[in-house]
């Protein structure tokens, strides 16, 4: 008899036939005992549509008015899965971000909730019924539709589960958990039971894709109990809790798994005069052009001079050249270098805080594989190398055995 | 410096193009220096879209929810013509219903209006804004969002300008007035200044299209100025009033306009025994079937019994002639016959009242036509006569000639 909120995002409910089966699916949680408040996504495809229709009409549309026409996705998805709700006998009622109320500040198109008034869905739910709710809006306090921008639906559910203090906050979503590492490429992989959040924004080749940060930050500040499953196996089996504090009673791993990322290039400035602010100097431009900057390796420098590298999206790499060729001369650097073979591998744990041998072991396994490593950049749970793109699926590979992953730990 | 609710139709603002040629004229409007309130239907084929969406997930959808996901179509809208409206320049501030408020009972799918805070959109207008509000919808007591059926955007338009007390309500269509005949039938046809909101509904080719009969009966009983205009002429022109009251200065011509309705198709039961309830055992069955029946004569009783005769649409005609024979024993009657070769044309004018020799006139004219007459019915300010279909064009002709319609009147 648990009070669960569960989010389906847009493919969830992304045709007529899908949005019966999370109906379906719902029942049956209802049919066990449970009290279900859901939140769902606009139907996929349709915000989209709904940006290209105001970008049709205004080049630039205001913001308010954005959120007014936005808004409607979510407003039909919330409808419609009432109606297949009630097709299968089960009452339910929707509600659209104004009429919970969830009360946001008045920054459209990425508002922030402030609060939400929990008691008519907790009257509804006292009544036996299943609660409806559209995800990614809600409402100013001079009652403007307010939108929580891109993937804020998974806010609207912690959020949501927060304030009703509901046992449990469920993701629905394409992936059915997080894993050690890709499956793809680590047949090997196991679907992790538990995994911090941090290691989850970590293994961001599965993580980033799965929960919004925001949401992840909301359920670690309000304690909500966050799971993500997947909504298109029949049996969504455990999914993967998304843990917020130490739990005493776990044995972590001190790895929880590899993450990669494909399609990197590295840039190195030769020769560039030792001085306060260099860094700046050369960096600041690259940022001014809106090219993220991942990994920054700085050599000790040497009678008087140093070579910085870092690595860019290997799609940003003309255009990162053409911006160090504007400082070259006036940072008096000896020449630009670039390489676009180049990927990124990385061991993450929450573990390796307290295990200082986890860094050695992995460059100890890539040195045994005979991967030469080009950078390394650490966090306190992460370790990152770069290393030619050719050598990444061996690298995942070793390095998911090496740290034990293929065998579940007990 | 008047104060203006204009309300435009789905076709009017069917693709962002219409929707910014709206926009042009509604900030021609207020260049003018008067206050403008719009009023929008959904794009056009959206209600339908939705409609479809919604009987795909559930056969018969529950009307509360059908409600959320209908009234979408009208909010993209409003969200759509504030950001081509501040496009150029012009400030504007979207209402759904229920933020207006626009207050209804709780007949979802049918609501009616049963009051309209003005007070926050008579601010935006002294603050110099345009107001635009979704048409179509509003909400309970309870703050679920309702819908006032199909083409409730015309009754939005008018109780908005009821509520504001308005100096007029402007309806912007596909036709730029109200005409004397249909133009295509008649090439001298001329657009009526002014035309009675009976005489409209009584145009029916042409006025049943133009306005809702709910919209006129809530003008009329408000007192609102209601004026039909073209959203298509670069100049929409002066349009056509419609009158709810007498106007003393006003000269009117006896006859406004000549009406048809084709594809007809006449029923009779021949030998039918003239005793109490027999004409309600003969078109109650009909009326159960959901067959609307138009014309109906019963002939003066001869040897105890008469003939009954009515019209129907021709597409009903074969399933009526079931309907008759499943009856026909049961009254005893002698024999059905059918003509499926008829039409209806009818003069209409609120001048007739007071003018006897109107059908004396009609009938003549016919008659040197050389057209026979089947079935004559008449209301207060119409006279209709069901003929052959073949003569339709040469009658409606020669009724607006020997009627003086081909001049226009002083």
């Amino acid at each position: 008899m648990a009070l669960i909120v569960q989010k389906y995002g847009g493919t969830s409910v992304g045709t007529p036939e899908r949005m019966r089966s999370v109906a379906r699916r719902v029942a049956n949680f209802r049919a066990q005992g449970h009290r279900v408040v859901v939140v769902v996504s606009a139907m996929s495809g349709e915000t989209n549509r709904l940006i290209a229709l105001a970008r049709a009409v205004a080049p630039s549309p205001r913001t308010r008015e954005l959120d007014v026409v936005v808004s409607t996705g979510e407003q039909v998805s919330i409808g419609l899965l009432c109606m297949a709700l009630d097709d299968l006998g089960v009452p339910a009622r929707s509600y659209t971000g104004a009429q919970v109320r969830i009360l946001t500040d008045s920054t459209h198109t990425r508002a922030r909730i402030l609060d939400i008034d929990a008691a008519p869905i907790r009257k509804d739910l006292d009544a036996g019924g299943v609660v409806v709710v559209a995800g990614f809006q809600g409402v100013d306090a001079h009652g403007n539709i307010t939108t929580l921008g891109r993937g804020g639906s998974d806010t609207t559910a912690v959020a949501l589960a927060a304030a009703l203090e509901a046992d449990e906050c469920q993701i629905y979503t394409d992936v059915d958990g997080v894993y050690t590492a890709d499956p793809r490429i680590v047949p090997e992989a196991r679907k992790l039971d538990a995994v911090r959040f941090e290691e989850m924004l970590e293994l961001a080749s599965l993580g980033s894709k799965v929960l919004q940060i925001r949401a992840v930050e909301f359920a670690a500040k309000y304690k909500v109990k966050l799971r993500v499953l997947s909504s298109f196996e029949e049996d969504p089996g455990e999914g993967t809790f998304i843990t917020v504090e130490e739990s005493s009673n776990m044995e972590r791993p001190v790895i929880s798994g590899i993450a990669f990322v494909r399609d990197e290039a590295k840039l190195t400035l030769t020769g560039v005069p030792d001085r306060p602010g260099i860094a700046y100097q050369i960096l600041g431009p690259i940022a001014d052009a809106d090219i993220d900057v991942d990994m920054i390796i700085q050599n000790a420098p040497r009678d008087g001079s140093t070579d910085l590298s870092f690595t860019v999206a290997r799609a940003d790499l003309a255009r990162a050249v053409k911006v160090l060729e504007g400082v070259q001369a006036h940072v008096g650097a000896r020449s630009i270098e670039s390489d676009d073979t180049m990927c990124k591998v990385s061991v993450v744990g929450v573990g390796m805080r307290s295990h200082p041998g986890v860094a050695a072991k992995m460059f100890r396994t890539l040195a045994e594989e005979g991967i030469n490593i080009q950078m390394i950049t650490t966090s306190e749970i992460r370790i990152s190398v770069a290393i030619e793109e050719k050598h990444l699926e061996r690298a995942v590979r070793a390095l998911h055995k090496a740290y034990g992953l293929d065998v579940a730990a007990e």
